[in-house]
């Protein structure tokens, strides 16, 4: 039983580049940790993922500390029922493989940390076999919204669940019904469902909820003030521990 | 519905200095975010939790961070079933409001995240409606160990559960029933109970271990090769989803 070196794949071609996940936080360019950082500087290609507009929150969270004369590769992947990501992961994919074939280091950016709920598992499954491949941790957005909101998440031996607010409404109450403290992530328009849960569970009075924590434009509203029409993909709701010290 | 202050308490004494609760994150000093790294710097005051022994792995982390000349203050909480450590909370709690009450700002250091499991909330509740404070997010050591072991946790819609492993083995189970992937901490000496409710489970193909993520003295074991003799508090287990893309 000896210190193991991580994701050890002999078959690496050499002189290939090195791959990064790199976990750039919640939204506060200050919550980025100093290995992401210094990864990120060093890196001849960033590549990030972006909307349909092109617009990249990943990209503005670090955006000020590219040096300008780095590779950028924007890459688009479609969150739609009716059409498979599947190719687009692919191609991303291939382009980050040019980039690493040609002993270039390639660091892909991920909101928060790359293996909680992120897209970069996708490129990760595709690459890491074929090029030496580290994940940088990040900050959650789960973390930073407790720390924003002032209230502690977890106590001693609590049990803690992370839920999707897109799970059917019966699901996401058995699964309450068995946490001491959860978050609620990826609410946006499934948020009147949400409520009629908690509502039912008579957990409303402690349910806290968060917009874009920590970002420019984070906004804290009370949950029974929530307009249903506005609330983003980026907001969560946080069921502290009744737990008290 | 604006952007409201952070924990606004307007009834804090004027020129009090503030008190930040800062996650150093899981063990690599690397790991520490910029936020927590300027405010550590810049505070006359570092506080932080030892053993018994005098040893603290907050402060080991951000050791080559001090200045030398700021004031530290180790706090010893003790954590044994037949004796409160209310008191000592208490009595840290005071010493610190003494620097605070001086307009000296006052660090805490926390592992990993300060509101994830931590001691800081203890010390969060006896001071922060009297001094203003802030918590720094920081990288916790489930995702951290995720990074590390190489294996996403959580896609899309999972449900993930975070559970203690000092919780009977029962409760356990049923908890892990429901949860789409898992971390299980504060193993320890319950690592034999822990085994047997993933065994019942048929969960011990899928499940691996890890010992002090991103530490210098991090151990890689698989889940059946562990000496139960020598499991430490800073060991975890994760279940990662099973999910494929």
């Amino acid at each position: 039983m000896v210190l193991q070196p991580i994701i050890q794949k002999p078959s690496y071609p050499q002189n290939s580049g090195h791959l990064y996940g790199l976990g750039v936080g919640p939204g506060d360019p200050e919550l980025l940790t100093l290995k992401a950082l210094r990864l990120l500087q060093a890196a001849p290609v960033v590549a990030y993922p972006v909307l349909e507009d092109g617009k990249s929150l990943a990209r503005s969270i670090i955006a000020d500390y590219l040096s300008g004369s780095q590779i950028e590769i924007p890459m688009y992947f479609p969150f739609k029922p009716d059409q498979s990501a599947q190719p687009f992961y692919d191609k991303a994919a291939e382009k980050l493989a040019e980039h690493l074939s040609a002993s270039q280091d390639v660091v892909v950016l991920c909101e928060g940390d790359p293996f909680f709920y992120g897209t970069f598992m996708y490129l990760f499954t595709r690459l890491s076999e074929r090029f030496p491949t580290e994940v940088v941790p990040g900050v959650s957005s789960v973390m930073a919204s407790a720390s924003v909101l002032g209230t502690p998440l977890t106590y001693r031996n609590d049990a803690f669940m992370v839920l999707s607010g897109i799970l059917p409404a019966e699901t996401l109450a058995d699964r309450l019904k068995v946490a001491d403290a959860a978050a609620i992530i990826k609410i946006g328009r499934h948020f009147s469902k949400v409520y009629a849960v908690l509502n039912q569970l008579g957990l409303t009075e402690r349910a806290l909820y968060i917009e874009r924590a920590t970002m420019p434009n984070q906004r804290i509203v009370p949950l029974k003030q929530v307009n249903l029409e506005t609330v983003p993909y980026f907001s969560l709701i946080l069921i502290p521990s009744q737990w008290q010290p």
